[in-house]
């Protein structure tokens, strides 16, 4: 995930801050992951729907909060999202898109003003970047982070609760940890509802239907050592799945690692 | 643990109030375990010790707050706990008591006015009855309430910070909790620190240097289920395992289980 950092960058990137990053993202200057940039601000996870599947989608997230925790949902037809910040154009504001017609990638643009539609309803949904900075800051390190890979993520035997189209596994993503440290992330974690929360799962990976902990669905893979439990995160992919599985006549979602940068700080999501 | 309330009880224990209990218990015609009795209310474990080695077991607690949690300490010579109730008489309010001397147990009385002197420092310290409240009043069971035996306790390979005579292994409780109900109940439990808090290791008991955990070295054993974690918090016999290694010249301790019972509630310790 840090590789974006590594992008052809004409701004210092870690340091950058949030306008400046954005402004960076907006004028197509910048087209890659988002890891690392503006580090203390939230990111989402981006998802565009017509208005037809914008009220399902919405209580999809509404029954599976862990995996789908609404950070914002637009006005129809409205790309301005004053809820995360002061000028955030969905527009043109996420490095890079994916467009998909009827479950099928036809498009990765780096802004969709063309595609853009008076019935589209934009979803930001909570992303583990977030957690992730709490985990770093509490001192707790992570092997994806130490080896400059993407975390690893698995589909589960969890079910998500279906909502109209919108139904699948749940996606989880895993750090492995020691047990002191296991326990710490738990209680780090837990104050972030907003971005996934605690974890769901920790230990025997086949209790939640993970058969190889090397062969990741998505992402990549980590050693687990022999004083670690792998613990397990709800995952953002979750909905992404579940939207390959509805196969909506039209949607635009965020590429890969390629975030919505908002105004909001990560402390702000801390619910204590 | 739950074999106290079965004993010949003059009063019903379960619902009797905190004051009906006390005045049981003051009486003598309460002298048994105190698990179950005034359940809303905080227990405490009690260690009594002479002013000359008050000061090294008050920073030994200070140094092991998870094993020792202090929820009170007395004036010397004093035998009242006002900040524990209006009228506490800490040498008639455990149902029995244990009566040491240089590490020998000498007597076990039901009413230390005899031995009491006025160089005695009175220590009370967090129980787990008032987390395991806290696990129960969130849904979660714990197999040996279930199966009405004592938490199986160990001592561990996680060394105490010494503070003068007071040194030795930290021992802790095991609970056998499924991943999900683990992670709850690390959730539950970190609201409580003054009653030893959050777990303090999950997994793999031979990483604290548990080799059989059907070998508990307090307690009894109970069965950890093939899609369970044994989760371990730090135990308020740690004190009690120190005191054997100090042997003061005098020391009188509560029998096992026959706990101070206090005005307290156990919501009030609550950090949030």
């Amino acid at each position: 995930m840090k590789s974006g950092v590594k992008q052809s960058a004409t701004f210092n990137a870690p340091s950058a801050a949030v306008a400046e990053a954005r402004a960076a993202i907006r004028s197509g200057a910048w087209t890659s992951h988002t890891s690392g940039l503006a580090r203390d601000h939230v990111q989402g996870n981006v998802v565009i729907l017509p208005r037809s599947y914008a009220e399902d989608f919405l209580r999809y997230c509404q029954r599976n909060p862990k995996p789908c925790p609404l950070l914002a949902v637009s006005e129809p037809g409205d790309a301005m999202l004053a809820t995360l910040g002061a000028d955030i154009d969905i527009r043109s504001d996420v490095p890079r898109y994916r467009v998909w017609r009827r479950g099928e990638l036809v498009d990765e643009p780096t802004d969709i003003a063309a595609q853009w539609r008076d019935d589209l309803v934009t979803f930001v949904i909570g992303c583990s970047f977030s957690f992730e900075q709490a985990l770093l800051d509490a001192g707790l390190a992570m092997r994806h982070i130490d080896q400059n890979r993407n975390v690893a993520m698995y589909r589960t035997s969890i079910p998500t609760i279906a909502a109209g189209p919108f139904h699948g596994p749940m996606v989880v993503s895993m750090r492995p940890l020691r047990a002191a440290a296991a326990i710490r992330a738990i209680q780090v974690t837990s104050r972030f509802p907003d971005v996934h929360g605690a974890p769901v799962h920790l230990g025997d990976p086949a209790l939640i239907g993970i058969k190889d902990l090397a062969l990741p669905d998505y992402g990549d893979a980590v050693d687990v050592m022999r004083d670690e439990l792998p613990v397990f995160w709800a995952c953002g992919v979750t909905p992404q799945a579940a939207i390959a599985q509805a196969r909506p006549e039209f949607c635009i979602t965020h590429a890969p690692g390629a975030m919505l940068i908002t105004d909001l700080l990560n402390h702000q999501l801390a619910s204590f």
